[in-house]
């Protein structure tokens, strides 16, 4: 490759980084209904044509946005040791999540609102957000199964219903502290509700830090496509 | 007053709960972002100047359906005994309220689109939707010291963050509700984390019907104002 084509690629990357963070921005502050793909080039100083060469739909950057984040969440369950025999690096990577949600508002407001538009049927990431949280749930009680075959979970502790719980406590969780960051420590909250479904301890040693280095996922471990 | 004017005043009342009614439902399902003030008149058979007579801007049509659904609310929560001493119930109210939620899914998918997008401080509802938590988390916070005091509740329970959980798990097990039915069953997940923070069972005699009979409210005992 060229010094120019790769001058080129790399303009047109950080063109569609750039294009995919103001995205990720006007989704969480107004919804997906609410953003038209013209505020969008506009805030990115481009031509509704010059968007269109990158997404050519407003479905179509919906679905890099929600990639980028899942891409994002799955290298930071990695990093607190998801892969673990025991589970107990899935249950510290929720509270690590946690914690590191609340550097970045913009995203978890995303969240917050297309989840929620996306109940209709008829949206877009409909599907996505079934599949996903059906995915979170399911990977959740895996985690809680591979605690228990180590020995570390409570006894009476039901699961499935665990999972849902502890799902549902990270999104309500979110709804408090974007409204009112001062109103809930999410990271506290998280990690009292995993200590009580635990025999011992969640960290045996110290957390580790919300931003450590990253160590590059594979490509044959990425979520399902976002978008349907 | 005539017979003419009564049938004017009826006639009116039942236009402005259409009204309510066809909004909650845009709001719930696009959002308030994504309503506009024409297709809710186009959806009622009435004129933009008739919907304006009613409801002069879209903020005060937000008002009204949050006042309403609150409204409804707190008449379950007085059903439920909400005024009894040893703050039980509150408690069974939250066990009603999430079997309830079930019959209503707009007005829910409604709560958590608008207190998503409420998060930004520009939202006309922003200021509603943190005093509503606000609210919420007192609320519950002296519900659960009274259920200490009647020596009903667990001796570990942090009756704060009790508060915070449950209040954010009633908001979490909705998204997931909201997308997939079949997913949850909120009602019996609220029971189960309110049975684990007391001493003995949350209903000793037989539970509330969800739609038992509504006594009045009486009027000295609103919420707050909905939208600011």
């Amino acid at each position: 490759m060229s010094t120019t084509t790769e001058q080129g690629y790399s303009t047109g990357r950080a063109r569609r980084e750039r294009i995919i963070q103001v995205a990720t921005e006007h989704f969480g502050r107004v919804g997906f209904n609410g953003t038209t793909m013209l505020e969008i080039a506009a805030e990115c100083d481009i031509s509704r044509a010059g968007l269109s060469h990158h997404f050519p739909t407003k479905e179509s950057l919906l679905e890099a946005v929600l990639e980028t984040r899942d891409r994002e969440d799955l290298q930071r369950f990695r990093r607190n040791g998801s892969g673990r025999a025991d589970g107990m690096g899935i249950l510290r990577g929720m509270v690590d999540l946690a914690a590191h949600n609340t550097q970045v508002p913009g995203l978890i407001g995303l969240y917050a609102v297309l989840s929620a538009e996306a109940a209709d049927a008829g949206h877009p990431a409909h599907d996505y957000f079934v599949a996903r949280y059906e995915r979170i749930r399911r990977g959740t009680a895996s985690a809680l199964r591979r605690v228990r075959d180590a020995g570390r979970l409570a006894d009476d502790v039901d699961i499935d219903t665990t999972a849902i719980e502890l799902t549902a406590l990270m999104d309500g969780l979110q709804v408090q502290w974007l409204l009112d960051p001062t109103s809930v420590d999410m990271a506290a909250v998280m990690r009292g509700q995993l200590e009580r479904v635990l025999t011992g301890p969640l960290f045996d040693e110290e957390p580790v830090e919300a931003d450590a280095d990253i160590e590059p996922a594979s490509d044959d471990d990425q979520p399902e496509r976002a978008v349907s």
